[in-house]
């Protein structure tokens, strides 16, 4: 009998608590809608918010963590660095990390990407229509060929991420963009993912379709126990050497 | 409670039958000894050898098969083309298939790349370290950062297939060349996993970690239920388009 | 002082010969428009079609063609088999292969992705709009963010390709759909790009952007003259190997 | 009549100065040897040295630098900050960078990894051979199937950087190790191409394989020119959306 996945939701948890639209659609803050859902699924699942001691992410909870799900958007400066150094470590180390939406803009996702990030956006609550181009993946397992969010705001391409090693979906926005929507990376023996719904002011995160992959996501970027552990620095040969010359 | 994966073990078995070093490390052939462990493994298991009807591969054999794990050699030119055409087909519906070493000759394989396979070699009975290059992969769970086969035919760069979704594994062989031997595709909805060991008249079969391998290879290949079928062909519009000019 | 890049382009032209829209497009052929703009680029061009002996590519064209540009549609079954053949074997020697609109739907494309390449499609006279998404890619020197083709036919994913090595282009479709426009392939020592318009009875190939793009995937796919021939088949080592037990 | 690509080659520049084996084999630096064999490539070659102002890296020289060729090693800790911003951000506007050696161990470098770029090492003066394994590509233009260094220090895998975009060389090394040792990635709109060899006291940059090889890289990874330049931030719609609700 294996234990369950044990999930930690983070949330900025800002906008739910100044910004009245937000606070009318998520009054308890996103991160408690995902880790209803995730709960459900069994998944053992935590949460945790920027204005915590240590943002909630202490040493603890991170050892704790298998894998990370983030929502950030603008309080990305105030993110203390040393947070940022440990979870990513515990991502080389293996904690799956799935990134939602604007947590593309955070530190942490810079720092394991290696680009800007920058993308184009536009907060006009457009209809989104996501389509799955990698019908295979465990992470659109029970998800239709394409589904709808009929208010969305907009991120467009060219979206300055690395070229990420599957695109699972692609997003059309009625304004007449796209964006590579879901995108996986590998990082040390971390999976990320990255999934790019939902604003913070739109019921996205209570549509079947998103939670169905976020869940997915844990499961697929959950760390695989028994995979080796990467060996580094000085060694000895496995084959014999030629006397080295004096 | 999920259904056990249903595998299928393909074996050319000429050699075992014809060949008396092959017979003597494999007496009942090649299959049956990996089809033993996959058994251990809780999946369930069958096997298929070329000299059966239909190469043992009939409708009902292939239409039960998630996951087909594949040994060929000497005999590819005479399988039968009519039934490459049905793996092929079940494979890009979403069967998984596992090609092991000479089975990268193959008909279906080749069909499956779209290039000619072809490899260096060498029959020296050489020692073979293969190397983990992707340590989060689950294929490896349970596979240390390196084993070690004393006694291996040799296969060398340059192999010439598609560049590898991912290379898992890279071998490191005495007589001096490197080989890509745990790589990954996709096809359709199904994926491939090569798995480059062993050679039929040695013991390569009885290995703990290629078996280990080939197990996990078999569950990262089976079908994931709930992903959409492709819908193809003409399509009407999913938003209002503006009057046809006529 | 280099030798001019060696251009064959090859086109069914049936369309332009017996349907009055596409012939009031392209009188000549799709072929003679893609051919005049190469042929100002300064390649060495050269044309064939399906209805030449041995569709216009016997050995002596295909022995010097350096790029193959491709447009076919609904003759593909006529196609000869033994010449696909000779096609396939150019392309992993080298030559490059450049897949235009409907020739994703021919013998060859299929051999080379080893999969079925269907995919949905719409004839609406829809706008296309096609994103860059590797701005760095130098099959996009020269062409803006985005460029629009006011009427083409749509084609919707799932497009059952393998999985690209690049996406470079993604469009996004007036009616609701998206695809991955701009891909490019290895096969062998053979590059391919695979580049989405146009519609035979469209003026598409008079569009400077899609011409510019298939001038930039010619000199982009050609071969490189001085990289290694691969070396197949059976090799001696280039290590002392230990006496073999006998 | 298209400029001179302009190179610039920084080196450390501290082994040549302060280790006699280093000195011995580079007395004015290995930058000096790899920027005499640029110039002979018809490239404008300029160097910098760690010690100078700036790292010899000012905005001036890294304004008019097309593409960096970076060697580095025990004095990664001293390089400034605010230079690694600034090369960092001229790599995702568009500028090459080649990293050589134990340059992977430079701050730059784990910046746009995003990981540790963790390796296995060994200084014992062993065989290295390097396999090429993507034949067509421009990179090993000129290069035989694979070449010999008759002692190197060894790099052994797991190498913890993200899975590359295109793995073009393998090593084996006589003491029983493989690496990726000729490895491509794309950060905004540069490219990135890492080359395994050359430790500072052996006489691996006169090699006229290596020297090859760098060549091609800067070529390679030279911007081209009429890309277009992303553009980021808050976007107007395309297509006229539905008036939103008050």
């Amino acid at each position: 009998m294996s234990q369950p996945i044990r999930v930690t939701v983070f949330n900025e948890f800002h906008h739910e608590n100044h910004y009245e639209p937000a606070r009318r659609i998520y009054p308890d803050g996103i991160h408690k809608v995902i880790a209803a859902y995730l709960k459900e699924q069994q998944y053992f699942v935590w949460t945790a918010t920027q204005d915590q001691p240590d943002h909630g992410l202490t040493d603890e909870v991170l050892d704790n963590t298998d894998v990370l799900v983030w929502w950030s958007h603008i309080l990305v400066d105030g993110f203390r660095d040393d947070i940022v150094e440990k979870i990513h470590r515990r991502v080389l180390d293996g904690m799956g990390f799935i990134v939602l939406h604007s947590g593309t803009q955070s530190k942490i996702f810079k720092k394991l990407m290696g680009t800007s990030c920058a993308i184009k956006w536009r907060e006009a609550d457009e209809k989104e229509r996501i389509w799955i181009v990698q019908p295979n993946h465990p992470i659109v397992d029970g998800v239709p060929e394409y589904f709808e969010l009929p208010e969305e705001e907009m991120y467009g391409e060219f979206f300055d991420v690395p070229p990420p090693e599957e695109v699972v979906m692609i997003s059309w926005f009625q304004g007449g963009e796209v964006f590579r929507s879901g995108i996986t990376y590998t990082r040390g023996k971390g999976k990320v993912f990255v999934f790019r719904p939902g604003h913070e002011s739109l019921p996205t995160y209570y549509n079947p379709h998103v939670l169905r992959v976020i869940s997915n996501s844990v499961r697929w970027a959950a760390p695989v126990a028994g995979t080796p552990a990467p060996v580094f620095g000085n060694a000895q040969p496995l084959e014999a050497l030629p006397q080295k010359k004096s």
